[in-house]
């Protein structure tokens, strides 16, 4: 039976560094951290596997937008697919909106008042939202009518990143490096609301049949699918379900708060997904309780530093 | 400033004296129950307020069919929007087939060999969601195709509803009281991978716009909105949102296990909404911190007998 | 394979039939939440079970303060084995304070220059703390030196409980029922600070040992033992190590929201407990994931309604 | 009104670049890890700050053994308040024994049988533990007689860390750089039980009040305190209480998975402490929401690279 080994830091060593110590500790919080460091590190150097990162809590808006960028415009992610209001904090912040520091014990009646809606300790502006609505119907107005009746939300996100001109933007970047972005409930977001009005004046049909038949197809374009899950609801459970067609995801790791005796998906272990055909095999699995506004970058930074040794 | 008060134990009590008690707590979870068991009693009485329930989570598989349907039956709830899972157990089980009771720890690489799927610590079989196939085929090849050319998930589940005979069912029972059942996921579930293969060789276009429509169109029709909110997921989002155009709910419940500082929606309180114009005031409003699949079917007790009183 | 049977609702039912309808439910938090309703029924019927409930979190200030005294009066426990705090609060209202309603999102800088001190929602005024003192002190004094030289703490308690006047007191209700209160970390808690001032200027030595002598003791009284976990922390391991040398429990259930995977203790599953001698089959054992101040209230009216049947 | 920046990761960036890009960040889960690393690095760099560190759930079986231990040697801590069940650990250790690999999902029943006792997904085995109290016997004979009649835990794990021979042993550590390691639980432990039967046949006498004494007293001892909370528990409470008489803590960072609604006060925020005098300010506190046998070990090292600049 092999034993726990315990972690030596030393002060200049690197995170990658770090994390083979975790790894080696094979137990409980390390030793599941030092795995998805190495997973992670795997996916991204393997040219054959097709890498989905699934988005959901508010990591566009918290701070990560130039972390999931930098890693598609470099290749590491090829879909990504996510809740509607990620690619509404995309947006606002690509036609030049910021997201505005506050507190979790704010009066939301003030709040409301004063014009600013919160996410926990950060705030939107309505000012910003209005604009968005403008944004957006000037930008649908230039998708051919013929395109907009029956699109899927990759194709309406590429079209909207075409037009986008900021490079931080990941609906710019994933247009421009082929990345494909799924939007499977974009009507349930503020953007959402923008694309419903205008489709009450105008065509306007997103068809989330296209969508899946895109997911599924490009599960099929390479010998392998990896996928990073960044909280659960449904861009986890849609990757997931896309992969059971070819027999399911070959490696995954999954950072999440949601506790798994609930019964709810997303914080079901991967393990359980075996059971549903959506994971070949426990080997390559790896759940990561934690908040992934904080570790995701941490194992980002360790799995890029794999790329150089 | 007003004092905590002590919960008084009665052999003989109902579970209402019992939450009137704990309402008078005033504090931590035996305020919020109490406060929610009174809130949910006021709005089963108010026939002037349009009730909502947001489903997700394996409420429909993991026992509390019955206490939703029935709710549905007694015309305490007008609109439901739920996962694509929940109604999927729904059909399952108005086809005939079983839930199985199964462990947490199972090997789920002998499940998948044995033909078993999980959720938790129950199973459900291959052998019946290939049986659903067939027959989610048969019930659309029913539905005129002119119809199946545009419709929102709303209506494609009134036609389900109406082609099933479980009196138990969820589906059958909306349709037959005129309640609707929003599933803004639905293509993401087992059931919809069923509607996707059937789209590849027949007309068949699930249109969300029509199912918002359709919602924001409710939250107009009488006085008050209040909502019910178990578990979070998109079902929470969708409910909450489309009530923005109206200036929001008036009252609303959520029980959940998810925590408020990830930042994500489904933990967060909702006060939070305010800010957003998704709720109206601070008044009618309570988080339960718990597991719905236990604290609802108390709670919808504690209402129901408030209905006699 | 058994199959999920569903609950069902009638008006007039009692908190005793919903959980007998949950416990067939057989899966998810019904079937726990039932399971743990059958338990702890059981549990109070069996004349020859040592009981002893662990408390953990607020729960005499949260309300639940009758709800534990009249179980003690009703010799449905044995043995308490608590923190400091629920002691301390115990006391406080003894001599006639009162805790204060007040929110979560108050000013803590603001609410220290007032004088009150914050549990989440709830408030102790600095005034009760240091009438709590004095009170502290003429006790003590009231106690022969000899005994004060070498006292575990539950013989402290029972000197304590024989002082107060108050018949809601959790402590003079153990006293006068015989039942013990152990409190693993007395010193841990406001009272304590009193004792450990008292110490400086007079004899007083409580030993641990002597605690965990007559813990031991009492698992060996009778035929079986039974635990009530409530919280977790030092008050549910200390029972459970206890309970080792008779080679573990008989049964036990356990209501918490600490999470298994970070590997504390507190959020152990029982099961767990087994690998250690603490608990004896995995038989009459259960985890209901929640709010204890919520919980257990509901729980205790279940199990004392299958008293009379 | 500030607004969120968001993190760039480069390739060869140290975690130091990344915990400050994170700070910069300033909301959610990337803020406050930011702002833990920040406070920790200016706590190490104060030499006239007395640091405390308290130690609840298995950190030191669970890899972060040398991590504590390290600290302690290069004098980045002064106090450990600690459960016994890390001492027991620690001694294990000491002695030569491991922890072993295992798994979550075991078979309890089965590893009681095979002499393992599980935490989560490592082992300990029976023989070790056994031996323990073959070697704590010993340890206690070379003790005088006088000394054990009363001594603090502090005191007791001064003479056990005098007498063990292991380098990485946090217990022999503290002995030799003057560190002082609290226990105010120690009897709730293997190592405890050992300590009680001990008594049970000669003079010992493990007294709690000696511990408040010497924790308070160094509270005094320089300008400033900082508390480093690793899990909850009697630990945490422990340090901060001692810290009142001094008018609280200047600086504290915790790491937790426990949640603040339930009102214990493992997941209470530290804001909360000011209003019991435990915490001078708001200014230098935060929560990190996570696993501490994640974080600790990568805010520890980028806060030992702050103190290199």
């Amino acid at each position: 039976m092999p034993s726990v080994s315990h972690i030596k830091i030393k002060d200049r060593m690197s995170i990658l560094s770090l994390a083979e110590q975790m790894e080696a500790v094979k137990v409980l919080g390390p030793g599941r951290f030092g795995k998805a460091a190495r997973i992670l590190g795997d996916m991204f150097r393997d040219t054959n596997c097709m890498k989905f990162v699934s988005l959901a809590g508010p990591l566009i808006p918290g701070g990560l937008r130039t972390v999931i960028t930098d890693l598609v415009q470099r290749k590491y992610l090829d879909g990504i697919v996510t809740t509607g209001a990620n690619v509404t904090h995309d947006v606002l912040e690509a036609l030049g909106h910021r997201h505005i520091v506050g507190s979790e014990n704010a009066d939301d009646v003030k709040l409301r008042k004063r014009g600013l809606s919160r996410i926990y300790d950060l705030y939107v502006t309505q000012h910003s939202i209005e604009a968005l609505e403008k944004a957006t119907y000037r930008m649908l107005d230039h998708i051919p009518e013929s395109k907009r009746r029956n699109m899927g939300s990759f194709e309406l996100l590429h079209e909207l990143g075409g037009q986008l001109k900021d490079n931080n933007s990941l609906l710019r970047t994933a247009k421009i490096r082929g990345a494909a972005i799924f939007c499977p409930g974009i009507f349930d977001s503020m953007l959402g609301l923008h694309l419903w009005t205008y489709s009450r004046l105008h065509p306007l049909v997103i068809n989330p049949l296209r969508d899946f038949t895109r997911l599924v197809d490009m599960t099929y374009e390479r010998k392998r699918v990896g996928v990073i899950i960044l909280g659960g609801g449904m861009p986890k459970h849609q990757v997931l379900i896309a992969n059971t067609y070819r027999g399911g995801v070959d490696a995954a790791i999954q950072i999440t708060l949601d506790r798994p005796d609930g019964g709810g998906f997303s914080g079901a272990p991967l393990e359980e997904a075996i059971s549903w055909g959506k994971v070949k095999t426990p080997k390559n699995l790896v759940t990561v309780v934690g908040d992934a506004t904080v570790l995701f970058p941490v194992l980002a930074l360790a799995a890029l530093q794999q790329q150089r040794t």
